[in-house]
This record gives structure tokens, C-alpha cells and sequence, in this order.
């Protein structure tokens, strides 16, 4: 690969001056945003001046996603955040809104012209290539910003898209792939491998004799869980990448290369990223090996701009450079903080417990449910999970959760209660993000 | 309203124009295909010679669906017909696939351009305006072209576009609607009545209350049904329009003006439009009066372009000129050809049989089906149908049906037997397109 091989050259321009660039469009949105948005002239009355350089930001409070809800709320349609004029919005996303009530997101043109900047950088450093056939295969209604905004961006990096969208359904989906034979796909971990299960059944042959060879995903934790990324690749003859972003700022900004060991920065110029301590708040430095939570400033944001924004994804720093010449340092991603649990006081990412379940395929087909019998994310009992086991398994169901229990005890020193059920028993994400965690009273 | 308040001025432009415009497009379309489109090559071999202007048309062969079913199954992906190179399209369509298989509409970039300007004026002439903020309630998945299509077209039009799609269902939809008040919507009229029926009880009031005050609708015949129009209206004390299309050809060509008394032709310098008669295929004169089938030709389009095409649209042409200052001539819509039904010898579209149902409301709901018991399309038995009575009224089933079968019979000529069943007993389209025939076994 030459070191040119990115789409935007500013993924290859030395770390120093992609930082010089910041500081410079930092000053340019603190002022935009105090002189547009009143919230954020209310929240940093009196602290603008103690900002007047990247370091400083330290001193200006998070914000946070309830407070983007309030400000919903106090003032519709846009919130007290909204810094452009409404007229030059010309497009509103919805969040999922799977916890609480979907939020909105505006954009100018402008601001979309920066989402499709960051948006194609990640689909070319995931493999597609101008003119690649690529088969979408996200969820495209409910403002999911998988839908519309990813084909905005795959449309900005040249490929040709078919929007057929998780909608669509299986038979459809795997009928259009057969007969279009596009090259990629893009799509959850979770669709992804339910298309590939499928293919047998409903084309008569694996996924691996059609023609998809790259496949991008994400949206859900799968495509840096090694397992889940394995058994892909397996399925599908193919070479499968995690990206990964947020509603808030675009669809998505962080993407794996060829080397397929960590996610890039994608955001140059778009996004300034900082690195945090969940718990203290305290900055960390970027560096190799440190884990913390992401914390967002746009940086030349019109519609809705937010400075130190924290969306909740824990992550780890897993290189500062890389072989492909992206100047961008990679992490890993666990999930979102919300999603995290403490069992006995050690932390679990839901994410890690699939990974290792996922190994244990074909016994169990994968398919697991979390039971949060307790209030919040915190417990001093077992955890309870249910785990389904194959049809074609020759092991006990006792035999199948002893192993679990104590493959998921050695690898995460975590203690679970493995409750198996059979295969199918687990409802199937669909066109759905796939949830590990479900809800139920004590039993 | 200003005779220049149109989206493009080749909408007021002189007609003779536009026939000059288009005898010019159509030689070079011919050329194109035949030296480009295996398919024409072979279907055309001799008959290029024949065509010399718009009137020689005739000479050559109509283009049917199963055609292209078929070429795209000879030669996949994009079939016999295609013409542009494969890696110059850069997004491919699905068609519903409601019968037969679903096929694929492939567009290069300036197809995509080609499409716009239709969309733009079509929304333009419903009364949409730059900057306006526009939910879209079509379905976004499955390739259906009123989701990213029609959405390029808002964009083209400079709308602000909250794409949410009818798979955010009622309570999301409506929410959003109630929050961020936007003064525009575009839907099928059965998204439209049931999200207008439904606000009182997911709101806690009318929809008339909420913002919107402008309403396309397309997808369905429903805006070309008096009746349902003017509950669509009265729900949501919004203008209602009317709009046509078909994803062969982008997503929408047809448009109500102000004037609201047939639609526009919208596709001047894109599509060239035939009127024949469906049984003697003979060309008929666009002329005021005049009833026959639409056929289109492409007049610039590079990917799959289409000679003498039969959608299946039966038209009546309403007016040659208009008030509005549009030169193009206006038509009401009936129905596809393959949904016409002929009983006893008598032409009946299932959109006719709506309509009059529709002025039985409140004692029915509106909602019926019509049960094909006979193969075909054709009966000398009197047709049966479901009608849904409503909770509320106070008629007898046995008086609901003597009703609905004399006004049937007196409006249409057409001798029905009504069979009355409960609220609730009809499937509700949601996302999906109203359905008003179903092919049931003869009791």
C-alpha cells in the first residue's frame, strides 16, 4: 500500500499539523458558539477567555446528553444549542432514542459537507474504492443515521450504492446480492452474520461463493470482538472491518485500515477528541495502552455544535502510528458506558462476554441475553444470562454451561450463571441493533 | 400566483417548444440505445431508419415489464437493456417487487440529475418551497423510491428534509411532528389518514392543531379520490396534492398545482409521454377528454433506458393548459392497467370503488377489500368486497351494505355484493402501499 492510499490527504499529514489546525479552528467555534447558541453563551459565561488553546479545554464543563434533552425540551424545535438560522437547516436526524426520547440532530449544508468528509475517509480506509458495488444493508428508516447519512457518505466516496436497507429482509437482501453481485456490503455484525447463516437456505449455497469479498460494519460492538469478526470472514469469504461514530456528529469517524488492529481517528479538521477518566473526569493523554472515555468538540460545527460532548464510548489507545501511513492513532472500542456492568466490583462489557461465548460456536449459535435482575449496571450476586445452544450440538446443556462459566470466569474474572435454552429461543435483532442486555425482575 | 412560479422555467415554457426540445433528444436517445443497449440493438435491428420525428414513434415496438424481467435475468446484474457502463452507475433501484420478482433501475450520476429536476418541480408544484421543513413519512427501505429518491429530490429542491420514513410508526412520527413542527409532509394517503386519525389519541389533539399545512401525497391513488382527499384535508386543515411516478423513471413525474384538478406532466426534456389505447394499442391524441394508457420513452437517460415503455397507468387527460401558467397538459389518474377489473363487460378501476366507500364515512371506516374469486381480471358474477362499519355508527350491517352496493351501482354501473365486517378486521397498510384487491379461494 503507498502511504497516499487514503482517501483525504489529511489523514497522512503529520500529527503536528493536524493539531495546529485544531487549535486554530477551536478558537474559530468557541467564538461561533458563544456568540450563536445560547446555551453554551450561558454555560461558558465568564470562561470563554480561559480557553486559548487545545490544553485549555480542561477548563470548560462537559456536555451532556441529558442536557441536550433539556434543551430540546426548553425550547423546540432545535433546543437552546442551535447556533444557525433554522432556514439553513436542511436536514434533521432522530437518534435511536432506545433510552429516553430520540433526540435531533440539524445540519446545514456545510455541516454535511463535513460528515460525507469524515464519512468517506472511513468507508475507503474500511476497503471500498470508487466504483465499488456496495450493497446497504443498515436499517434506513426511524432517522437511523446509518440510512440516509451512510449512503450520503458511500455517495461522496463515488462507489455505487444499492439502497435496499435491513428493511428488506432476508430473502431480498441475499436475492439482490446473488443477482447484482455487488463487491461490499456494509451492515450491523449482527445482519451480517444472519445474511451469511442464511444463504444456504434461502440461495442454495454458502455465502462465500457470492461475491461480496469486503464487508464494513458496524453500528453494535461485533466487528472488534475477534470471534464474531472470525466467524464473518468464515461465512462470508471476505474481509470484514469495524467502523464506528455516533448520531451527534454525522454517522461515523472512526474506521479500521488493512492492518484490522484498532480503529483511526477519522475526524481531522471535523472533530477534536479528548481522552478522559469515566469516574475522576481527569484528562488522560493519548497514548499507547491508555483506556478511557471519548469526549467530543466539533470544530466547525454550523447547525448544532457541542464542545466536550460525551457520547459514552469507552475505549483503549491501541497504536499512535501505523503501517498504512495514516498519521491518526487507532483504539478499541468496548461500548458505551451506559452499557457496562460492575459484577462484584470488576468491570464488564457486555461486548467481552459475547466475544467469549462466540467461541464456543457451533455448541451455542451465539445468540445471548444479559438478565439485569438488579437495579442500574451494579451487582454483588452471579450474573444471569441465557445462552441458546445449537440443534446440532452433542454436548449436554450442563456440560455447555459449565464450559461457559468457566471460560467467561478465567478470561474476565467474572461470575456468571449460564442458563441455556434452545437454539431460536433468543429473538434475532433483525433490522435492529442487536441488544445483550434485557430488563426482568428478580426470578 | 406569478406566471413564473414554477420550480424550472421549461415549465412555462411554449409547448411547441418543448416538442421541439424533445424531437431533438429522442434522435439522439435512439442513437444511443441502439448503438449501446443490447438488448435495443437487437430489437430495433432495421426500425432505427423508421423513426425520423415524435409522430414515427409508432413505428417502433412497445417495451414491457416481463421484457425487462426477463433481460435482467439473461444477463445480470443490470440485463440486456443496459446501456451505460457498469462502473458509471453509481446507484441502483429496487422496484417493489409486490408481483413477480422485484427488478433493478440502475442510474449514472447525471440520471440521478435527470430525476431531481423532475422531483424538484413535481414538489415544487404541490407547493413545497426552498427552506420549508418537510417530514417524509414514505417507507425508506427496501429500495421503494419514495424513500432515497424522493429525498434527493427534497434536497434538490432545497427543502429541509426530516427523513424519519413511515418505519418510525404512528407514535414517532407524530412526536416528531408535534416537536419540531415542520409546515410540510409527503406520504401515501394512508400514512396520511392514519396518522391524521390517530393524534388525538397519541397527542391529545387534532392534527389540525399540529404545523402542517402542506401535504403531498403519491404511492397510492388516494390524493386523486375526492373523498379521501377531503378528509385528508379536513384531518389535518392542510392543502392536499396529488402527485404520480414509478420507479422506473426516478420517482415522481406528476404533480397538482394550485389548481388541484388533474396533474401536470413534470418531465419535459426527460421523458417523452404516449397516450395509446390498452386494447387496440393504437396511438391516441393528448387531448382534453381523451382516456388511454400512458407510455414513456426516455429522452437522456444513460443506464437503463427505456423505449415505449408500458407502466400500466390509466389516464385521463383533464385540461391542455392551466391557470397556474404550466404549459404542460393535466391528467387524472384511474389506476394501474393491471388492477382494472371488468365485470360483466364494465371497465372498474378498485381507486373508483374507494371513492365511493369513502363517502360512506363515518359508517364505514374506509377501509375495504375487494375478494377476486374468479381468475383474472374479468367476471360476469356480481364482484364481492369487505367493508369495514365503523363503531360508531348507528346503521345496521344489513342497511350499511343495501347502501353501499346502490351508490356502487349507480356511480359505476357496476353490480357489487358487500359483505360487512367489523372495525379492525381489515389489515392496516402501515408502511406498505393500500392493497384494496386480495385473491381469495371462491367460497
Amino acid at each position: 500500500m503507498s502511504l497516499s492510499d487514503v482517501f483525504d490527504s489529511i489523514e497522512v499529514q503529520p500529527w503536528s499539523e493536524v493539531v495546529e489546525l485544531h487549535e486554530a479552528l477551536l478558537q474559530e467555534q468557541l467564538d461561533y458558539v458563544v456568540a450563536r447558541s445560547d446555551f453554551y453563551k450561558a454555560k461558558f459565561a465568564g470562561l470563554r477567555t480561559s480557553v486559548s488553546s487545545l490544553a485549555d479545554l480542561a477548563n470548560l464543563p462537559f456536555t451532556s446528553k441529558d442536557e441536550i434533552r433539556e434543551s430540546l425540551l426548553a425550547r423546540p424545535p432545535l433546543g437552546l444549542h442551535v447556533a444557525a438560522d433554522l432556514g439553513d437547516v436542511v436536514q434533521i436526524q432522530s437518534s435511536s432514542g432506545t433510552t429516553g426520547m430520540p433526540t435531533f440532530v440539524a445540519a446545514t449544508a456545510q455541516d454535511i459537507d463535513t460528515w460525507n468528509s469524515m464519512g468517506a475517509r472511513v468507508f475507503y480506509a474500511n476497503g471500498f474504492r470508487p466504483k465499488d458495488w456496495v450493497m446497504h444493508a443498515y436499517a434506513m428508516g426511524r432517522g437511523f443515521v446509518g440510512g440516509l447519512v451512510n449512503i450520503e457518505h458511500l455517495q461522496h466516496l463515488g462507489v455505487c450504492v444499492i439502497p435496499l436497507g435491513a428493511e428488506s429482509g432476508t430473502e431480498r437482501l441475499l436475492g439482490a446480492i446473488d443477482h447484482l453481485k455487488p463487491v461490499a456490503m456494509c451492515a450491523t455484525p449482527s445482519m451480517v452474520s444472519h445474511l451469511g447463516s442464511m444463504a444456504p437456505e434461502v440461495l442454495g449455497k454458502p455465502a462465500r461463493e457470492l461475491s461480496i469479498r469486503k464487508i464494513s460494519v458496524g453500528g453494535e460492538p461485533g466487528g472488534g470482538i475477534p470471534a464474531i469478526r472470525q466467524q464473518m470472514e468464515e461465512l462470508w469469504g471476505a474481509d470484514v472491518r469495524d467502523m464506528m461514530g455516533g448520531a451527534d456528529f454525522g454517522s461515523t469517524y472512526w474506521a479500521e485500515c488493512d492492518e484490522k488492529d484498532g480503529m483511526h481517528v477519522c475526524s481531522q479538521g471535523a472533530l477534536h477528541v479528548e481522552l478522559i477518566d469515566p469516574d475522576t473526569l481527569e484528562s488522560l493523554p493519548i497514548a499507547e495502552g491508555v483506556s478511557g472515555e471519548l469526549v467530543y468538540t466539533t470544530l466547525r460545527r454550523q447547525a448544532t455544535p457541542l464542545i466536550r460532548y460525551r457520547m459514552g464510548d469507552i475505549v483503549t489507545v491501541t497504536a499512535m502510528d501505523c503501517s498504512c501511513g495514516r498519521t491518526g492513532y487507532k483504539i478499541k472500542a468496548h461500548g458505551r458506558a451506559d452499557d457496562m456492568l460492575i459484577v462484584r466490583g470488576v468491570n464488564v462489557f457486555p461486548a467481552a462476554i459475547k466475544d467469549v461465548v462466540m467461541q464456543f460456536v457451533p455448541d451455542t449459535t451465539g445468540y445471548l441475553k444479559i438478565d439485569l435482575d438488579f437495579a442500574g449496571h451494579s451487582t454483588y450476586e452471579a450474573l444471569n444470562m441465557r445462552v441458546e445452544i445449537s440443534n446440532t450440538s452433542k454436548k449436554s446443556a450442563k456440560d455447555l454451561a459449565l464450559l461457559l462459566e468457566g471460560a467467561i470466569r478465567d478470561k474476565l474474572t467474572v461470575k456468571v450463571v449460564v442458563n441455556i435454552v434452545p437454539e431460536g429461543a433468543i429473538e434475532r435483532p433483525g433490522a435492529q441493533k442487536e441488544k445483550l442486555l434485557e430488563r426482568v425482575s428478580k426470578a
